[in-house]
């Protein structure tokens, strides 16, 4: 009887599809949605990127939760969009703000990701669509700011005959402020990866592992993963 | 050096990336935007249409201009996004304009074509994305009507770090008025695939071909594809 409540209530919240890549944003995403809505559905996306072993990150939180999961394989896309997490240049090492972090941009990769999202709750009926954008994104990845995810969702939100909410919930949080979201609910950031050298180590010098670094410092909890350097460089 | 004089010419013009699936439309669309702007790129999509000849109809064109032509294999996409002109239901026969027509409907698909266009454009510069939606696509596809195209332009303009700018010239022409411009520039409409049911001869009897169909009569000239049937049902 208490399952049955605990069924209906999760019936009754939105429909949702959220996009995680593995990394410790997308996956604190889905445990908080899946908290606050009824999460039907999740998509990564494998876009040729260096670090695919996130997919298999992904793929263990979906099934911890029980949450139908695809992997979308645009690898065909990877010679039409030049980027250093894709390409045979080097990812950049230091701090995201830096001038060269730019090529670390694949262009356009999230309207990508969140116009087959659409399509795809479009299709399953679902009213809202999430992604883990957040301030620390910003200052290089033009499709992360509040702005873009503005005009997105007004696009989105008439691409059917039923209207599509697009919604990014930590846009406005850093890295650390995603933790303190994500500590509560148990989110088990061992089972995440987020550099973008994506070995089984992190590289712990990429923007990525930097931003990850000084964000656990932060809360003042140990990082769970392994890394090849703890430095934080700035 | 007149040659050198129409290179300059070309190059002053703003590069653009255009959308071409091997119908009628989007094929006078490349002819218009090949003599308006500088054309240094050409992008269509396989996404499990049943039509997929049209493919080879486009190739045919940017084989001819001498323009550098993708074909990107979205075809992964088929069972996530429900619609009759991929999955395994018949099209519809009859107006467009008709209720059943919306399982013609593949839900987002323009946005998501638009979106890897847009990051296409990101990488080799180009200023301008172009694609052929029109007004009898309106009533049925969301992703057609002008305040979607709006909207969706506003997203594209600041995707990346320079603008780039969405443009459908034909959104409110219908088939005959896109005639009118495809005629003088000597389109070769025996080289385009408009029909749903994709075979080597036209079904007649889908609503794209029954736009065609009357798009060709209203402007007094026979269609020189072949038909299985040429009568216009309503």
């Amino acid at each position: 009887m208490h399952n049955q409540n605990k069924q209906n209530k999760k019936e009754q919240k939105s429909k949702t599809i959220v996009i995680v890549s593995g990394g410790m944003d997308s996956v604190t995403l889905l445990y908080h949605m899946n908290k606050i809505s009824n999460v039907i559905g999740v998509l990564s996306f494998d876009y040729g990127q260096k670090h695919k072993l996130e997919l298999e990150k992904a793929k263990f939180h979906t099934n911890k939760l029980g949450i139908e999961h695809k992997i979308i394989d645009l690898s065909c896309l990877k010679d039409l969009l030049k980027s250093s997490l894709t390409g045979d240049s080097d990812v950049p090492e230091g701090h995201y703000e830096d001038e060269n972090m730019k090529n670390t941009v694949v262009p356009n990769r999230n309207m990508i990701m969140l116009s087959i999202a659409a399509g795809y709750a479009a299709s399953k009926g679902a009213e809202k669509i999430a992604y883990g954008a957040h301030s620390g994104d910003h200052c290089i990845y033009p499709d992360c700011r509040p702005e873009f995810i503005e005009k997105l969702g007004d696009a989105i939100k008439i691409c059917h005959f039923t209207p599509i909410r697009l919604i990014a919930p930590f846009s406005t949080l850093d890295k650390a402020g995603i933790l303190k979201i994500g500590m509560p609910l148990g989110v088990d950031y061992s089972q995440t990866l987020t550099c973008y050298n994506g070995g089984e180590v992190a590289c712990g010098k990429c923007g990525s592992c930097q931003e990850r670094l000084e964000a656990f410092k932060m809360i003042g909890i140990e990082d769970p993963i392994e890394y090849a350097s703890r430095e934080i460089i700035k």
